[in-house]
Formats: C-alpha cells, sequence, structure tokens
C-alpha cells in the first residue's frame, strides 16, 4: 500500500497542429504536471509530442505510449492495457500524469480508452481541446453546420453501407481518418448528394496543410494522409 | 475612396465559457485588434464578450451587434445586414475587427452570417475555439464518439421527424439548442434508442453549470436552458 494518495490523471487536448491553438488551461495542467504522456507510434513519433514539446521542461518525466497505428486499434487493444499499467504507476506514486492528446481527448482521441481503464480508479480532470474540424473550417473558411441542419460525423473506416444510411439524411458532414478510403468517401458523399462543394483539408497547421476541392484531391496519384478531414454541406 | 488599405475581419472563437479554454492565438488576435465587435442580445448582453472582458484593454473600442434571441434567426435576417454595414465601416478605415465567438465561429456560430455578406470583399481571418460540444464531454468525462461509430449532430430547433431520420442512422448524438425543445429532444432520443445513457450539460464552465441525466432533466419543473447540449450514446 502506498503512503501517498494518487495522482490525477488529466487528458489534455492540445489542438490539430499549431502550438498557438493550446488553451491557457492545458498550458497550465502541463506545467504543473510531473508526468507527461503522449500517444506514439511504436517507432516513438508523435503528433501530440510535437505540438507542446517547446512548453516541456528538463525535469518533466516523458511516457511515450505506443499506441497509433497498432496493428488493432480496437477498444480492447491489449496495447490500452500496457499503457494504463504504465500510468498507473505513476498515479499510484502519487503523481499526477497529464495525457496529451490530438485535437480533443474525448473526440476520436485514444484517451478514450485510457478514461476506460483508469476512470474508475482514479481522480480524472479532462481539458477540452480545439479540435480538427474546427480547425480544418476556420483554414478554408466554411461553415462546418448551422440553423437547423443536421451534421453527420463519420470516420472513413465505416462500413460503406452505413455511411451512406447517415450521410443520406444529413444536411452536412465531415468524414474523418480519411487516408487510404478516399474513393469510399468520394462514393459515398456522391450517392448522398454532398460531394459537389466537399473539401479536402490536410495536416492543418502543419508546414505541408493541404486544401483541395474533394474532386481534385480524388484525382492525386498519392492519394491524401491519414490526417485528413473532409467537409462537405449540401448547398 | 479610403486612401488606406482596408483591415481584416478576424473571427475568433472563444471556447463556451470558462476563460481559461481561450487559445493563446484568440489572444493575440484580441490583443491586436483596435475594434472587438460581439453578438449580444438587444438588451446588449453577451456571453462571449464575459468571457473576454478580462482580456481587453481601455483604448479597444468595443461594438456590440444585436444578434441574439433576435425574433427571425434566418440567414437572411436584416439584424446580420446592419451588423455587416457596421463592421465595414470600421474594415473600410483600415481598422482590423475581430468579432469574438462563443465557442467556435464556424460550428452553429453567428459568424457565419458575418463571414457570408463580408467574406467576399475583405481578407478573412478564422481562429477556431473549443466548442461547447468538447467542453460538456469534458466536464462529465465521457467520450462523445470514437472509434468506427457514426454521430449525428442536430440542433433542438430541427424537425422532429428529420431529427428522428438522422438519429436512428447514428451510433452517438449531440443535440444542441435544447432550451424549451427538451421534451421533444427525450421523444426522438427515445425513439432511435439514444436516450438510456444520454447526459444533458447546462452552462458549462460558468458558476451555475449542472450536469444531469436527461431522464431527471425531464422532470424539471423549470425545463433547462438554452445553453444546454445533450449527449447521447447507443452503448
Ligand atoms: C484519431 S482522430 C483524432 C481526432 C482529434 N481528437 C481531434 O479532435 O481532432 C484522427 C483524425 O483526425 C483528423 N485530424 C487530426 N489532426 C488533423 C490535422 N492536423 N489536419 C487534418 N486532419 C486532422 C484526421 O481526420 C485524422 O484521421
Ligand atoms: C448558437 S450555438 C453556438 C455553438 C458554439 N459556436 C460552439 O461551438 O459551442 C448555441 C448552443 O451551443 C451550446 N452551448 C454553447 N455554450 C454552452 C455552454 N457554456 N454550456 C452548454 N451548452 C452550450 C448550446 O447547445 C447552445 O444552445
Amino acid at each position: 500500500m502506498s503512503a501517498v494518495p494518487p495522482g490525477t490523471l488529466h487528458g489534455v487536448g492540445v489542438g490539430p497542429g499549431d502550438p498557438e491553438l493550446l488553451t491557457l488551461r492545458a498550458l497550465r495542467i502541463l506545467d504543473d504536471a510531473p508526468v507527461i504522456a503522449y500517444p506514439a507510434t511504436t517507432r516513438g513519433d508523435s503528433m501530440a509530442l510535437a505540438i507542446v514539446d517547446r512548453f516541456l521542461r528538463e525535469d518533466q518525466v516523458l511516457v511515450p505510449l505506443p499506441l497509433m497505428f497498432s496493428p488493432a486499434q480496437t477498444p480492447d487493444d491489449p496495447a490500452y492495457d500496457r499503457a494504463a499499467t504504465v500510468l498507473a504507476a505513476h498515479l499510484d506514486d502519487g503523481r499526477d500524469v497529464a495525457v496529451i492528446c490530438q485535437g480533443d481527448p474525448l473526440f476520436h482521441g485514444s484517451f478514450i480508452y485510457l478514461l476506460e481503464r483508469l476512470g474508475p480508479r482514479y481522480a480524472v480532470d479532462v481539458t477540452p481541446g480545439v479540435s480538427s474540424v474546427m480547425a480544418c473550417a476556420a483554414a478554408v473558411p466554411r461553415p462546418i453546420v448551422h440553423g437547423a441542419e443536421g451534421l453527420a460525423v463519420l470516420p472513413a473506416t465505416a462500413d460503406e453501407d452505413r455511411m451512406a444510411a447517415l450521410l443520406s439524411q444529413a444536411d452536412a458532414a465531415v468524414i474523418m481518418k480519411v487516408g487510404r478510403h478516399l474513393a469510399k468517401v468520394g462514393r459515398v458523399l456522391d450517392g448522398a448528394g454532398l460531394a459537389r462543394h466537399a473539401v479536402c483539408i490536410t495536416r492543418v497547421g502543419h508546414a505541408d496543410e493541404a486544401i483541395r476541392p474533394l474532386r481534385e484531391a480524388l484525382a492525386l496519384a498519392d492519394g491524401v494522409p491519414y490526417f485528413t478531414v473532409v467537409l462537405a454541406r449540401r448547398a
């Protein structure tokens, strides 16, 4: 049994890429946390860490969580169990842990699967972040949704028929996790009458940011990266 | 003809209520802008202004835009034409104007209707903000959407049958602009099998923030305010 009270698990949204899109609250939590954990590829690359590294100090412990592009990205992936075990050890020793999350932590963020595992056992505090969806719309700029419109938000990894069913009832759409599914995205948006004014936004806030009509993106020989959002509206 | 180059129209997301959810970029744009415009009620009340007032200076010109709770909140409301005319005068005189927007400017924000009117004539720069949706999820905390799920985002002001149609195809839902439409929201979520775990979040980040199961909110004698989001998920 530990003599110290357990630490708090912080989920900290750091925005989609531009470090200026960090909030004051995110900066405060990061500054106060002795342990900073970040989702990374198995090679150790991390977009979230690249966004905040200029704000970190030498005395903070950095913990890579090899969660990204893991072969089976399902909620029961053992990679999440292992990450939760590593974080639990710090929390049990009384250290607060800040898990930095690209965009917003609870909107398609892997923090969700850590919250599931650690939420029942530890105090949790979440700092919402600017989502890539909002930053992509701002970069164009164009409205995401307004008035009485219904919006469908879908990952391009979803089943094509299920995508088509939701999109057929929507006035506007946001498609995430596009990458190699771009042709499917083109088909379902077209089928729903949403393709015409659709825009493809890649790596917003990064040096290689790109904004293109969906039509143009579909013609690219190399396709588009995973970090791409498609915004579509009926009008 | 004006001798100076026209100013830039800035749409600045200031987050849903907690001033700590402002981004560094929002603070920089606000600090640099000689003119700060804010959506307000006809009485002059403004949630957006209350969020940022501590960051403003005496020498900045404050311009209220009486856009909120106007009787006909449609994109062609003449209130938007009048607001655009007022802002155009500042822009023509070479002054940058920062329109502060609660949450994110392009996600159900009235900035959309100013962008429509002024975008074709002036340089525009949009700073995305933390949306109320993300802040509401963080306050609970609970996931908004993850994995391959399809999310429906709807205002409670939409037609009941159209809401039901979109929700029937969704795994998760976000309902905005709830206010006096709560009973309708309860009906459509129930019909779509989404009511059971639904949560009602009111005025997140404000002193009177409230988080309740939808079931409990439906039993309130006084209902819930307009500044309420309902988050729902199938599981
Ligand atoms: C696992 S989700 C994480 C979303 C994140 N939590 C958020 O709120 O933005 C990853 C997807 O978000 C989108 N995304 C994230 N960052 C992006 C960026 N900088 N530019 C464009 N899309 C981005 C892409 O669709 C990507 O496939
Ligand atoms: C016209 S929309 C503006 C949304 C805003 N642009 C955003 O990104 O959050 C107003 C609706 O947003 C939601 N909302 C805004 N601020 C909120 C808050 N502090 N707490 C709960 N809901 C809020 C409510 O559903 C409200 O009816």
